[in-house]
């Protein structure tokens, strides 16, 4: 077979006019010869509206019943956009995660994909049938329904392409992964292809349109993607394995920056290495996601530390210090809000050095003050104050060519 | 244990206050010491949005797809009430059809139930969770979506019920059955207690509150229904298999009048028999619920023929009367949907002869004309023209004492 798995989103299927226009293009697809799987989302605004509806009856609904809710969102959207294939004379069929027994791990609302039982979908289409899934779900051993968290159905996606040894399509607003969000950075240039690895660090750096765990999956079984507009037949991009000549071109491949972030300073800590195994020991207990770290001794030999985390968890992260400030009443700390981080990626930067330099040259230049960074093989990630990130932006954008030749 | 089954209708959880307001009522329920199980249908005007949704996409949906629709509404109805009883400290747990293993046949938008496996539900119950449970829907053996159709919700907790031998409470936006419906009759009283046959005789005659299916299940395995007023605390009304001192004395328990019939009468056929014997066949082969029928000879040895039937039907009646038609041209007949069919039922008309007499009695004094009857042993029927039906439901109604003693 020649299995393509499409992928639509909620904003691509918001309505049912919308939903007929994607059904003419998976007839296209269809018409080309091609067995189609179609992975959608709930649509529109239709989750936002669920989670109202909890929220007036529970400030903290219960998990489980929570997912019992959420998961009819996408199982309206399958059920409308088999209607409409249908409705245009093609066969089709829905399934959602619960009939395809897509089995997951029982964390609710933030659950991963164990396996998929493919063997409807595959005699569906052995029968000439469109198959269309509910994304974002999946079941519990126990059949209990479980969703899978932020990038659910891109994973879904990926993860019934790998099962079915096919290719996957992500179908959403944008025409396909820019070298930095064009809303930030005029005449962002598209990237044609770009490696897993450059885009898992531009994802979990804060680059919108992929999520890492779907890219992540999607590298682990070598699944090449492509991200393109549902409404528009422009060429979107390629995430693969690389090999392309432009990649190995490039330095810096694109770029990403987040404002979901907070700076928080430790100060004067007496013993370094054990304050430290204290520090990122609990807030590593209470699930929080430390990213930068820098030290810094001073003139005493004592030791200011920071980190930088994501600001919902700011609370956990006092509630930690304080409860080491009731038995060590020293410490002291400070929190910056105020901040930016700005990540280059680049497959480039293995073989060339001096990226890191060059970003310090051009800060320097500017007068802007690098707080933080930290680097991987193929990223940089420094933090500024945010008044200074468009300044950041347009510089590393004009400097590496991430704009558009006009 | 000592399971009652609740079954709460759409317009009594139609929004997120009431359905605070209907876990209020089970918790009490619960405290008094009964193990419940819930079961719910869609929210309030839930199902009417997504018939609509369905029809802005296609003008005759895919049935086996309309039910993956469908079957969303009780699936939100089961989070959100289930939600509600943990967020008041009880332990809830809520199920699908599908977890349930509702067994249906495959006749979407109408499926029968087959067979629940109650295995989760009696677990839960032990652990002392109040159930809440998706009416309306099951599940193919090929575990397809399915809905029941109307009375659905209450066929699927007298089926409920009956499975786990427990009794059986049907809350509703009224408080009870009366022996006519209250905006018909002014002062129409209420029953306080009414038999499966009775009820049955009045669901099929026009009564509203309950389903003829539902009561019919109900029935068959005995188990006695209450039906009672969601959100006050009035006595209802119980159906059971009877024997209350009450039921003995009331020649006529209660009245229905229907305004959805049409009578269709066939003029003129010359060889009877032969003739009732074609059209009736033909009219049952395309599924038309032919109700009263009766014949006249005329002065030159032919007949005419009158049937009542379902008014959404007559498209079908025509249908076959037409292409008879084009064999014999002779055929003709006319159509009267200005008419109100009403009935009187009673188990007393068993042992008190005399109903009908009486009926036609009460008619010819007041120059009403019956236009068609029937009775079976406990109910007689009779068609009159439509403006005089307020007049007829008065007149029976207080000559045979359905209203509330002042």
């Amino acid at each position: 077979m020649n299995i393509v798995v499409q992928k639509y989103g909620g904003s691509s299927i918001g309505s049912t006019e919308k939903i007929k226009k994607v059904a003419d293009k998976i007839i296209r697809t269809k018409k080309a010869g091609k067995d189609v799987v179609v992975i959608v989302s709930a649509m529109g605004k239709n989750t936002d509206e669920l989670v109202n509806l909890a929220k007036s009856i529970s400030g903290k609904p219960d998990p489980r019943e929570m997912d019992v809710l959420l998961t009819t969102g996408e199982q309206v959207s399958i059920s409308l956009l088999s209607m409409a294939l249908i409705e245009k004379g093609y066969k089709a069929i829905s399934f959602t995660g619960s009939q395809l027994n897509i089995q997951t791990t029982s964390s609710h609302q933030k659950a991963r994909i164990m396996d998929i039982d493919v063997t409807k979908v595959t005699e569906a289409l052995k029968e000439g049938k469109i198959v269309v899934v509910a994304g974002f779900q999946g079941v519990t051993e126990d059949n209990d329904f479980t969703t899978l968290g932020r990038g659910g159905s891109d994973t879904s996606a990926v993860a019934l392409a790998a099962k079915l040894e096919g290719t996957c399509e992500i179908y959403t607003d944008v025409d396909g992964i820019y070298a930095m969000d064009p809303r930030r950075l005029k005449n962002a240039k598209k990237i044609p292809r770009i490696s897993y690895d450059e885009m898992m660090e531009m994802a979990s750096n804060g680059a919108g349109v992929m999520h890492y765990r779907a890219v992540e999956l999607a590298h682990k079984y070598d699944i090449p993607l492509y991200v393109a507009s549902t409404f528009s037949d422009e060429p979107g991009t390629i995430i693969d394995n690389g090999g392309g000549k432009t990649m190995e071109e490039a330095v810096v491949t694109g770029m990403a920056s987040s404002l979901e972030d907070i700076q928080i300073t430790v100060l004067n800590l007496p013993s370094p290495t054990k304050s430290l195994y204290r520090l990122f020991g609990q807030l590593g207990e209470k699930g929080i996601n430390v990213d930068m770290i820098s030290q810094m001794l001073t003139e005493d030999n004592l030791m200011h530390v920071s980190f930088t985390a994501p600001k919902d968890d700011l609370w956990l992260v006092e509630k930690v210090l304080r409860e080491w400030q009731q038995q060590d009443p020293t410490i002291q700390w400070e929190i910056n809000e105020d901040i930016a981080k700005i990540s280059a990626v680049g497959l480039g930067m293995r073989s060339h050095a001096g990226v890191a330099a060059k970003v310090f040259e051009l800060m320097s230049d500017n007068n802007i003050e690098v707080k933080m960074v930290t680097t991987s093989e193929i990223r940089i990630t420094w933090v500024v104050v945010r008044e200074k990130e468009q300044q950041v932006i347009d510089l590393i954008g004009h400097h590496f060519g991430l704009e558009m030749s006009l």
